[in-house]
């Protein structure tokens, strides 16, 4: 990230240029709408990225050997690495980073709550599954901030090796137990559902968020949600035939 | 660290110039006796770390706020960072990195297992005693390090910034509850003493190791380690004075 705590005024929206939801001319964070719907955003990536560090490193005691251990809490450990770029972004907007982060506790918590690894290839699965997840929310929402902001979102991304030694372990798991396919795509399933139980939950608590989501566009707009929606169910798809999985 | 994957010839010992454990006149790793001690200590170190990460990501459950929470979490995230250079080293070395760490899995664990804390600030307590003990160890079996070695292990080191988070912490809390200090006072004894127990453990089984904490002569010098014990248990009383505690 910047210093800067206001948006590149030459920022455009290279996905909608018709209709750009930040206006190049003026500082974005003059709309009240644009800068809730940011430290929204903010708060809920923070809690997120804390969540994850929580619940990959209690998954992580369930591997097999030391070495997968490491794997999956350096993919915890990397989780925690944006909080502080988060954390003073949010600061510098006059916000106190923990109350942004309040809203999402709960939709959060829950997601976690309800898709508790009961094994280790679960537990990788949901590290793939949610990391992929949140990497297309992140490049869903990119199109629509400005230039300081998607720099802060987009820094957020984890790395692709970390797909790759879960993508390996889970197809090497299923020659030596092919009955676990059927059971890691229905986990993958509801891992998919419980992820956008609690997106919807927040979408219809969250006006700002779900405007920014829309396009922009003031108040919820339930067609653009829903075509968001459904691109980021069409590479979740992707993403299961990649672990060899039914989807 | 540095590619190389020997140490740097013109190395010196700055704490024991009359009597160089490594000479400087060849490659210490010629020495079977002391490669056997640097791949146990980088063993050690590795275990160490990988373990103390599992446990302060345990322990930041108990954190009475978020924001206790990340900091703790980011201390565990720490620890992992240095892993993958040791990694690479033990590979260097021609050694399986996670066979080097498998004698220290029991003493390390077994640390752990005995002094799981009762609640947040015994949490704490142990962060920073654990911590600083690893320092300590760190600062006496560097004088017997080649240089690269030397810096690897140095690398692994935490900043002090987290030290004045629990100091604070602990500090404060004595405030609000002075009865807290007698407590603790007994927890940073009892921390201590289960680091003392496993430590000699793993003097007693590892010769090479044991050998190289005694100033690179051979076999175990009981004097030697004796007064470097006297030293570490000088340093963490001051640790605890530090923290406000009686020790």
């Amino acid at each position: 990230m910047t210093d800067s705590p206001v948006g590149d005024p030459a920022a455009t929206s290279p996905a909608s240029p018709s209709q750009p939801p930040v206006d190049p001319s003026e500082d974005p964070f003059a709309d009240p709408a644009y800068r809730d719907a940011v430290v929204d955003l903010l708060g809920a990536i923070a809690y997120g990225e804390i969540s994850a560090f929580e619940r990959l490193a209690e998954d992580s005691k369930l591997a097999p050997t030391l070495e997968d251990k490491v794997a999956l809490a350096s993919m915890a450990a990397g989780q925690l690495e944006q909080v502080a770029g988060i954390r003073r972004r949010l600061e510098e907007l006059g916000v106190d980073a923990f109350e942004a982060m309040a809203p999402f506790r709960r939709p959060i918590d829950d997601f976690h709550r309800h898709t508790a690894p009961a094994d280790w290839y679960e537990g990788l699965v949901k590290a793939y599954v949610g990391d992929g997840l949140a990497h297309d929310f992140y490049r869903e929402i990119a199109a629509f901030l400005d230039d300081d902001t998607r720099d802060l979102v987009i820094a957020t991304l984890g790395d692709a090796g970390e797909a790759d030694f879960v993508v390996g372990r889970v197809r090497a798991a299923f020659e030596v137990e092919p009955r676990l396919a059927g059971r890691l795509a229905l986990w993958g399933r509801r891992l998919m559902g419980e992820a956008l139980t609690q997106a919807q939950r927040v979408a219809a608590e969250r006006d700002a968020l779900a405007g920014l989501l829309a396009g922009g566009r003031p108040g919820l707009d339930l067609v653009a949600v829903g075509q968001m929606l459904s691109r980021m169910t069409e590479r979740h798809a992707a993403r299961m035939n990649q672990l060899g999985l039914a989807h």
